[in-house]
């Protein structure tokens, strides 16, 4: 299906084009970027509430600033649809987030107006200022760096630490506060509820209004000096300091609050700014999902929905005949409400992934007890531990590559006091389309190098059950990880009765001959699916779930090596430092000396795509795992990649 | 020599022996507190600002709270020697931060006052609230839950984080923020000058004023009820409002400041707030090692300033005949100023430790090319990678321990943009005294598993040199990790020319017989001390001091795999997934089959000591080097530890 750009956006092929055409015109380019979103994403997929949100922000400020020279960062990019389009990349923008495609971020390597690869939130005010503070040094004092973040990021304590910095760096750098009350679920917390505050009083607006008075009796523009912006400063630093705004308070000129779907009102706001040295912060009101009906009243649902019929907004799902398996994020989310209804010392925390992850059904049905605490992993990590110390059972459900976040606090808070806080690793392993900052690859790695932790992952819905329950026992004193992918796992009938699982055993799922493949959670079925393959060829590979990375079911892997020469883990995390090095560690304590092919995530950055094709590329599937086992089969000979 | 406490101390072995006492006793008992941890840390060492800081605080919590139901965090706990003398540890404080002897921090396994293991700074409100949200779920309402926090600390995303939580969590949290504009150095950051703002203000003292006259006016004290108490909130609250500070714009109660040296205005303060339910913040001044004019003078000196004759003041160093090695940190701080001022590109960047990692040499030569951004590893991340975008060359020296605060920045913002900023991971290995939370031990294993990463290590102060020279160079294309321990290295002459290295290239140090030691890092003196004791024995172990961890010099090692078949080697880092583990995948891509020893810090935590108590007790010290390599020469079996 052919998506035809209107009649102004399509003679836009970089914001030189936008910038010939009038102030008048930008209402008319909004309108067509808005229309152009909508009609890609509908039919290609993708985020879409985000970048509804920002259309005419992102118009204003390729038409006020001189981008790339000046500098725009784009916290957490997939607001950026619209500002990729306006920098030549509409016509391929249908490839957006596809396998070889566009990526849904910013992207350094894909464009010179990406300054600042942006996947996790909360990064743009610490990348501006370091832009700006090299522009500083280096005398560039007419560049401007401009970060555009949301008021959900804006909870998390990098963009924090970033103004409290900002506010005392001499350099260019202004805050755009994108303030539309959501993070993909709405916003919580105190800043939420100040912005609401600050927004809504009538004194707070008043004051505003004469802040834009005064700056309206002045001639802006290009012939606007230096010093007439100095003087302008100081005027405005009176009436803004009697406001003592929190940001004030950080140092920060505070401007706004204004309405963020004015394109006029945003140009010459953005004029105005760009003429007052040193760091400052305008903050607008937007809608996410804006000028789409359904995606501003349901704003979680239209943050990605997927593919939809543009007219009707029926989002498509596929219909199946039969049963089909669930999706690992509601086996947690509906589990743990029957483990916390025998169980009253459980507790729930995720920072901000409520619907993401599933507890939202839990803080639906137990609000005392399953807290959605924002974009802040530390805090909820510590948070946790805190909870843990009172004999609480925490499970703390954090997207793998989002743990990252709180790595020290996962050493420090919780594994040297040994609290038994479970960790769920959400999104392990490839996740697909968002790419390389989204990808769950480095959690085995970066967990097992911490003393006191146990590591696991289930192979289907009845382990992570069972996992789950085990982690909640009284008996299990440790950090307990228990990490899985994204989507549907392999078991229709997934509510099984739940049952403990000694904690480092695994299980033997078949026997075999000459060769044992040991694999680590959900990719078992990968090998399983290769096994069945491999039966009509000969070749007859035990198997091995092991479901603990750690502690090793070292007696299971005596066995094994008592067996089997030829070894073939399976993992879906790094091939440096994982699973399949800790065999390795084994047999080396152990003195085992066996062919052991480690098949994993590879040691470079893999990009985005369907699961199904990076798993292909990478060599991970059931295929290149059939493959390997053939090679091992026939020659005996290792075979390096 | 016998350290004896005071007349009224002596008898306190709980606070429930200080709450016998009369209020008017309190300056007594605080005086002689401040004098025995003066006695104490002049004789045996230790932090010493920080607590003096804070005695007449910690009086008056343990007098005013009831201890430990009620439930203090102390933030950064080396504040905390006062509360650990006052709960029952003052006989045994002589051994604090000794081998064996009390932890430098509250630690929950050595006391049941010691609610919250504090070693890494900014943990402190969330733990509380943690606890705080746990009462509140089992209906302890009475319960109070008490954040001791620095304004150094407070800068950090962590405590931030926390506070937007806190302040819209309905529980019993009291922040108790402790500014005397410190961390270990002065504090830097917008937050500090607002503190300073709110503290020198008139009308806002005056507000605050008001305040405490209306609680004057109330009979507080156990007879103050929870509806008095619901009034005098509101009243407050009303007053408190207009003021419209930043903690109040968090949604938290903001009280004070008050002189946090006036221990019975401290404990009247308290014993109201104790009264009022919900979060709340004080805001109390103090000085850093009040009491000892000295450490009040030069506050960053008298951090810790090690054994020093209480009444002049000296402070005692060893002093030596000949010329000594010098620090690595120093290595670091005038090498960087070396490398600056041939490379204009070179910028430095530190978290809070200019005086720990010796860049503040830069910072007084060079001030627009080296910064400290205050206790936010994060952003200090994020920042360099900002830089680096715009063609600096950014160092960023971080200590190990707390690098793991910003793991994400690493690989979201650096490595997967592929960005050369230089990370310098000071502290690496065991540090000594500080115990587990500060030591490095995990930085090889969770920097290896990131793709793109160089991970290097330098076995003497020219190696670092060269290492630094290297990582600058225009055609250094990564990231670059280089990572040294705390304290001296073994080079007096170590003003060596700088010449670069090849990236992934390791040196043979000496051939040998049977046996190959392959080290990375300073730990390699160990093992060449070992194989200097060993040739009296006829045992001559091949030396290779590898530098880098990734790449690894392949090269190197297909000589050594083809020349021997015994190998150790030797880290200061986890044996779980790092330097051995990388040689071991290495074998396993290769098929190489040799017997190995990995020697590094073991899977479990390692406590306090002097580094040589502690790796005499791992087994990491020459000795035991030379005792694996003669159990290899011998049986040549696997000798399992």
């Amino acid at each position: 299906m052919d998506i035809k750009p209107g009649a102004l956006l399509q003679h836009i092929n970089s914001p030189d084009d936008l910038k010939k055409l009038s102030k008048d015109q930008m209402n008319q380019v909004c309108d067509e970027l808005r229309q152009y979103i909508i009609d890609v994403v509908s039919v290609h997929g993708g985020h879409f509430g985000a970048s509804l949100g920002v259309v005419e922000l992102s118009v204003a400020l390729h038409y006020v600033f001189n981008t790339p020279y000046d500098q725009l960062v784009w916290d957490v990019g997939h607001q950026a649809y619209g500002h990729k389009i306006l920098t030549g990349r509409r016509d391929n923008f249908v490839t957006n987030r596809k396998y070889k495609g566009l990526s849904g971020f910013p992207k350094r390597s894909e464009s010179e107006y990406d300054t600042f690869g942006v996947g996790h939130s909360s990064t743009s005010i610490s990348a501006a200022l370091g832009m700006a503070m090299a522009s500083h040094y280096k005398g560039e004092t007419d560049r401007q760096h401009i970060a555009v973040i949301g008021d959900g990021a804006m909870t998390a304590g990098l963009a924090f630490e970033a103004m409290n910095h900002a506010g005392i760096a001499k350099s260019n750098v202004l805050i755009i506060l994108n303030d539309n009350c959501m993070s993909i679920d709405p916003n919580v917390g105190a800043l939420k509820e100040y912005l609401t505050d600050i927004t809504t009083s009538h004194t707070y607006n008043d004051l505003r209004d004469n802040v834009w008075k005064a700056l309206g009796k002045l001639p802006v523009g290009k012939q606007f000096s230096r010093q007439m912006a100095s003087k302008l400063e100081a005027s405005l630093k009176g009436m803004v300091s009697n406001s003592s705004n929190l940001f004030e308070a950080l140092k920060l000129r505070y401007f706004g609050p204004i309405d963020g779907h004015n394109v006029t009102h945003l140009i010459e706001t953005l004029s105005d700014l760009r003429d007052i040295p040193g760091p400052k912060i305008l903050h607008i009101r937007t809608v996410k999902g804006k000028g789409y009906e359904l995606a501003e009243k349901d704003q979680t649902k239209w943050h990605a929905p997927g593919l939809f019929d543009k007219v009707t907004g029926q989002i498509l799902k596929k219909t199946y005949e039969i049963p089909q398996p669930p999706k690992y994020q509601d086996v947690f989310g509906h589990t743990i409400i029957e483990l916390a209804e025998q169980n009253d010392k459980i507790m729930g925390i995720t920072p901000a992934m409520p619907s993401g992850c599933s507890l939202k059904y839990m803080m639906e049905k137990m609000p005392d007890r399953a807290f959605d605490v924002g974009i802040c992993e530390q805090h909820a990590v510590t948070l946790s531990a805190g909870l843990a110390t009172q004999g609480m059972r925490v499970f703390c459900n954090i997207y793998s590559s989002f743990m990252q976040r709180a790595y020290d606090m996962v050493i420090h808070d919780v594994a040297i006091q040994k609290l038994p806080v479970v960790f769920c690793l959400d999104r392990a392993g490839l996740v697909g389309e968002d790419g390389p900052t989204h990808h769950g690859c480095y959690d085995i790695a970066y967990m097992r190098c911490i003393p006191n932790m146990v590591i696991s992952a289930p192979m289907n819905e009845a382990e992570l059950r069972n996992l789950m329950y085990t982690a909640q026992l009284d008996s299990n004193g440790y950090p307990f990880v228990i990490r899985y992918p994204r989507g549907e796992g392999v078991m229709p009938e997934w509510r099984t009765p739940m049952q403990e699982i000694p904690i480092g055993k695994g299980r033997k799922l078949k026997d075999g001959e000459g060769i044992a493949i040991l694999s680590f959670g959900h990719p078992g079925n990968f090998a399983a699916s290769a096994i069945r393959d491999l039966r009509a060829e000969g070749i007859n590979p035990a198997h091995y779930d092991m479901r603990f990375a750690k502690p090793l079911d070292e007696e299971l892997l005596h066995e094994v090596f008592a067996r089997y020469q030829k070894i073939i883990t399976v993992e879906d995390g790094t091939v440096v430092g994982g699973f399949g090095s800790a065999i390795l560690e084994f047999m080396n304590q152990h003195g085992y000396h066996a062919e052991v092919r480690i098949m994993g995530i590879p040691d470079k950055l893999v990009e985005h795509g369907t699961p199904k094709q990076l798993y292909e590329e990478i060599g991970l599937d059931a295929n290149a795992i059939a493959e390997v086992a053939r090679q091992l089969a026939k020659t005996g000979l290792l075979v390096t990649r």
